[in-house]
């Protein structure tokens, strides 16, 4: 069995996390796989690959980080390989076990005693005179913003091409229910169950207030296409990668193949997480 | 064949298209139906049933006036007949169809050259003293708000019998995608697409300000616990018919297995309405 | 020196809080004056009178209890008295002392070494057939909103005299900026800082999704017409007191020239409450 | 007397209006001034200056275009001149003239008979490495935010010197009662009536979503300080000039002492506009 292990940079728990994994492991004919610039900090044996090596070799990956390293390391995996994250204190959507648990919670995932949660993510494809220049696959959310100094966005959004609305503002972001919890909530989305089949697109401070934002069949196809004459617009995924956008390009939204396989406490579900991450109970 | 008619109480213009349709039908093999109550002001040939007596004998049934109107026929109608709603000059989400659009759509609706919005509906199930006091059928929403004195409300919300969340707020509405555009959209909820099998979740002026909008999908069952000792609080149908409430009440609500079959113009789809209501296009 | 005490009542905290008080007050030549309703609960020596007589003959009101008690006092007070909230456990935007920091506030309030934070209150005047039926003093808001089952409400609203609009919404609150936290924020209107003249007029749930909170001098005469023909309409002042009103029914609001001279600690300002009570630190 | 025109580029009734002001001061002792960039476009007798020519030299500076070349006008004009906001077609917050009315006004104008709206402006200093850097002034907002890809931004805020608030969002408002009607209301922000001395801090997309608009009194010293170690903030005025920020920043926006002075329409107010902007009458 191969385990693999991408961590948060420059995290002294987590160096110490995996020398943790490393000793549980080893008489156990698991090996752990990590990333090879932790090498200096590690005294345990333990593999060394890319989080790419891992995504196609490991049965399961551990992230240790927040929510923002979930996110990176999901843009790598394509197969349904389960996933699990472990937070260093701050409890995050993603990342929900503390790591005291993550030693039981493996016990547990050997003999199989395990609950996966299977989240939608959402393919774009970036279509520039009339060809695919480029395919994104994002667990969070596409947006479509401006720069700094930028004048408000003009884009058209069409739903099975149907046209929805000409938006005019700062952006707009195509979110999954994983992401709705994220950049999306706060520029006023709903909150989106995870088990739902649906996207919901929200504009970013619409300069026409009953711009509400509008919450769809993920099986519908999503189209922006760029009206504004500006080169300052940027396509960001999962508020980590950014492509820069030209007037006329599309970006076609759809509901990705592939899934992803979060592991999920046993004992705490989306609305546990939510109420303490809201302060929902105070 | 036989069409219904149900009418908005007191508006001249219906009463001048229930002759119209009279004369129409008239050589067509075709009877028209419409409320006991319009009798003294129509001079052509029509028969006259109930709005229940019609819901159970007619091939479809034309609603003459606003969203109102259809809200009410919606609540008589059980089975899958075809519903068709005119304005009088004001669209509606509901009644999209002009007057003058009435015959031509007609004549396409009897050689089958028609398109059906099939909408969900939500059933709501009053559960007192652990029986079923009641159950309703809405094709908006299920709201449970208190009166303008009365403070806050206290209501336990659970979605497949997990806590979702203790809510202190003015009131709470489940909404269909039909109502979505409604009160939950003054609300501050989303808009939803009604072709997504999904419900949602708004509070009314929470008190806990991150209590947002939750969109959950339609075949999960959502539970709200009446807690506040209060007696001055309500269940409101579709805006139109109060139940009173008594700490302890829970109103189970599922997805309805009638669905409500709206006749739409060919021309004009869900945007098309909403771009319109909702001025975006200015 | 006469000190009078306002309880919430049923608080055993609040009692042994009036027998600490008594105690200290014994050798100093102050009278401490309380309701007489907690009577049978206090073993020390304390003089009893309604929260009306102590508004008129004390040299400070101390409020035991949450903010919805101060509210209630507050409307007894027409002089520049000041008044000192006191918390018991959780803090309120009005009842910002812990119990523990009662006396050596006190003993601060002896020699002068206190603030007092001046919070504008507004007037708002019941105006029926032309003539005043009754005038009531807020320190949060002048509400005016629907029964439960009640349809919209529709009311004109004039500022000096100039229409601002006809809204068609639940109701509508106009909020001193001390109310801003209360009511109104839930509603959707912004945090205003209590040293500006200002109030908000939040619409609640407007059927104009445009119509959104709007902040004006409080110096200016905002009046509410009542348009709907609906007779289940209330105004409630600071959410507390109800009164029926009817269509054709004007509210007038203006500053009161009474301002509330609240007690504060020196070591903590509005923002402090806000960070704490906001969850804003998290 | 002088009269200036500034002019939007590229708008051909701008020119012909040019001309119709010339023919009419033509014969009056009045000298019609306008930028030279428009010259080849004219074929009546007009003076040429820049903006900030006329700004020094003329008695009323009429605004021919939309609220964005307004603004930018505003930024040339520090005395207390009139200036007249004519609009083509699309009636502006700024801009409430149709052209038909421009003549009747300037009529009026001449014998005293016009009223004049006094609009505050606010004061940016930028403050770095403990000495200012610059200082603007602008009449509708002061913006700090992000590169599109850029995390986001962390700011401190502070009135009067006391913490509001550390922010973490996409960026933050400082508005005028004018600019409340703009960028702010697309971000959540409240309207605010121009004749008071408010200034409305509105967050963009924040983090905590509990970290709503803060109105405060335009007496106040705000002060931003930008914790965030990207270079990619930018500080943005009246939406049309951008300063890149560097960690460390500090922004102090005070009131400027120069008011701005625009001529309104005797038979419009405010909430005129209002309603026609925000189709609040439909």
């Amino acid at each position: 069995m191969n385990i693999g292990v991408a961590l948060k940079p420059g995290i002294t728990e987590a160096w110490s996390t995996v020398e943790l994994l490393a000793r549980w492991a080893a008489n156990k004919n698991i090996k752990i796989w990590t990333e090879v610039r932790s090498k200096p900090y590690l005294h345990e044996q333990v593999s060394f690959a890319s989080r790419a090596e891992m995504a196609l070799k490991c049965d399961l990956i551990i992230v240790l980080g927040g929510d923002g390293t979930m996110l990176s390391v999901a843009r790598e995996i394509e197969r349904n390989i389960p996933v699990l994250g472990v937070n260093f204190g701050r409890l995050g959507y993603l990342t929900e076990f503390p790591v005291e648990e993550l030693l039981p919670t493996l016990e547990r995932f050997l003999i199989g005693d395990y609950c996966l949660d299977r989240r939608m993510r959402l393919q774009a494809e970036l279509v520039r005179h009339n060809s695919t220049a480029a395919t994104y696959c994002v667990l969070n959310d596409v947006v479509v913003n401006k720069a700094a100094l930028a004048r408000m966005i003009e884009l058209e959004c069409r739903i099975d091409d149907k046209l929805v609305n000409h938006f005019r503002a700062d952006g707009l972001i195509v979110s999954t229910p994983t992401g709705s919890t994220a950049y999306s909530l706060s520029a006023g989305g709903p909150i989106i169950h995870p088990a739902i089949n649906a996207v919901v697109i929200t504009p970013i401070c619409p300069h026409t207030l009953t711009n509400r934002p509008i919450v769809a069949d993920s099986n519908l196809t999503i189209e922006l296409l760029l009206l504004s004459p500006s080169d300052e617009v940027t396509l960001t995924l999962d508020g980590q990668m950014g492509i820069p956008l030209q007037a006329g390009d599309r970006i076609r939204v759809t509901k990705s193949k592939n899934y992803f396989n979060l592991l999920r406490p046993a004992n705490k579900n989306f609305f546990d997480i939510l109420r303490e991450k809201l302060n929902w109970g105070r």
